[in-house]
């Protein structure tokens, strides 16, 4: 089948809403100051309406990953579950305005769009909310095997592994990709994701991953050690491409006995570290899809990830594009 | 032939004399920040009179590693050149009281022992002014074959390269080591040495080497390459042992294909960097020659780094072997 994506990305569709409160905010109303909690609709419905002033801006760590693959230039498709409400469509318009293919059928009633409440408080620090709602409704009807076929690689989201449905719509699709001879990437998400799934994740990794994402955190976890070396030598007998990232340590690429360690972009002032991960793999499935050997890919993820964390918010605030171009990478 | 030392480290004699300074000093007696400068005996006695309470130290690159080694329990030998005179036999005196053998014939007459002027401001950085002194007068006569075929690693100091008779008796001690079934560890010691020594260091690194430190900014030099991963893919063709130190970032050991990347030991505080790739060397030539895996190696050189650069002087102060034996490192 002839190519038409460069990446079809599968994960949770969540708009964020942002505001700035103060720390009698949170008191108020009953926040986890810092950390991400996940919540049921009654305390979304709830929290959204204390919230003031709420900034919508659509996220979710795939979609994100595809609004950094378009800000580069590359051509994405968007897999995931809104419902046909007011946020949905948020959702919907904010991929399209950036040229992201989303056509994965919105729910009818059920469970509200999924929307991560994030209170912001003058010490800049980040209390989340995450109500799921219709993210959990993907299901494998909402895989178009030929979109999957046509795409170069399949970028998956681990945190989707959480709902049994979405895994179901996982194994479609990578069988999907793998008939088609198409890559298969994963992102391990969150160390607590792993925690959960340790031994699926290992399992896909040993027989059905080509590219794995993960920091450091997330490594260790998946091979329950504890040391950066010890993940890097686990790793060696897999065939496939690792890219580790590793913070302000830079990157570790490795595809069998091809180790590169290359440094973090350079970055004035960090403000918000939300969305380096997803930014990171962005610029490194980029990088992939134009054949650059690995160091430039890893380079290039490194590029995008220290643009998203220099301001707010988990999306590029700049043309990718240009910037690699500045730097000489692409 | 038995084996009788684990490490026979070939490099200068010097007397190092140690001092805080502030900025304003290097700025007021012209002194470069932050790298090693050769100077004549004429300003060796200038800088010694300006230094405010300079404090005495047996010093010089391999020497400091045979301290290490010494301090990790493991058996040296030094070979290098003082003067007969004062500061030759503190030299001397400070070997023998930690257990290192050092019976190379002392210079009669002629220059003085060699010293280095070290200025230590307050960020840590070392301003050193060394006097070679009587570490020019090494020759191929200084060099006991059978001592170094009985020493399991011969281990050089790049410095030495400057000399013609020191890289004579360099070659002698390199052929005698490789009669024996030797191994012969080299290190790069400077970026401005490698400047200098390039080609014919990258021909001894083809022929004669089995390990090579470097820390980044010489490695970057031998190979001139601007990344530290353009070094990693330099250095993959050598079937040697690569151990490369990064500062904070660590090191990376490989070996072939065999690559690992550790991270630094923990420092409360970095007082002084002096000595840390010199300590480094010395406990990973520890764990070599107690055949300890590569990754222990790396650990091993990061703990004796770690230990120096947390007190002025580039000798450990502590006893190495009972906070390797407290890692769980022996």
């Amino acid at each position: 089948m002839a190519q038409k994506y460069d990446v079809a990305g599968l994960g949770n569709a969540i708009v964020d809403v942002i505001a700035a409160t103060d720390d009698e905010f949170l008191l108020t109303h009953n926040v986890a100051k810092g950390v991400m909690t996940l919540i049921d609709e009654y305390r979304a419905h709830q929290l959204l309406g204390a919230l003031p002033d709420g900034r919508e801006i659509a996220g979710g760590s795939a979609a994100n990953t595809m609004a950094g693959l378009a800000s580069l230039g590359g051509t994405g498709l968007f897999v995931g579950k809104v419902n046909a409400d007011r946020l949905g469509e948020s959702f919907a318009d904010s991929l399209k305005q950036i040229g992201v293919q989303f056509d994965t059928r919105m729910a009818e009633g059920g469970p509200q769009t999924a929307c991560c409440l994030i209170a912001v408080t003058p010490d800049g620090q980040r209390s989340m909310n995450t109500y799921l709602g219709a993210c959990r409704e993907l299901t494998p009807e909402d895989i178009d095997e030929d979109a999957i076929a046509a795409s170069a690689v399949l970028y998956i989201e681990g945190y989707l592994w959480d709902e049994p449905s979405a895994k179901a719509a996982i194994e479609r699709a990578m069988a999907a990709a793998k008939r088609a001879g198409r890559k298969v990437a994963f992102t391990l998400s969150d160390p607590f994701c792993v925690e959960r799934w340790r031994s699926e994740f290992r399992e896909l990794l040993d027989t059905r991953l080509d590219i794995l994402f993960a920091n450091e955190a997330e490594a260790k976890a998946l091979f329950e050690v504890d040391s950066f070396d010890e993940v890097l030598q686990a790793m060696r007998p897999w065939k496939g491409i690792a890219a580790l990232t590793r913070s302000e340590k830079g990157c570790v690429v490795a595809r069998g006995s091809e180790v590169h360690v290359l440094d973090a972009a350079p970055v004035a002032k960090v403000v918000d570290t939300t969305g380096a991960g997803d930014q990171y793999a962005a610029g490194f499935l980029y990088g992939l899809t134009r054949d650059k050997p690995l160091a430039a890919c890893g380079k290039l993820g490194a590029l995008a990830a220290a643009e998203v964390i220099s301001h707010y918010g988990a999306r590029p605030e700049v043309h990718l594009k240009t910037l690699a171009a500045e730097a000489g990478l692409i």
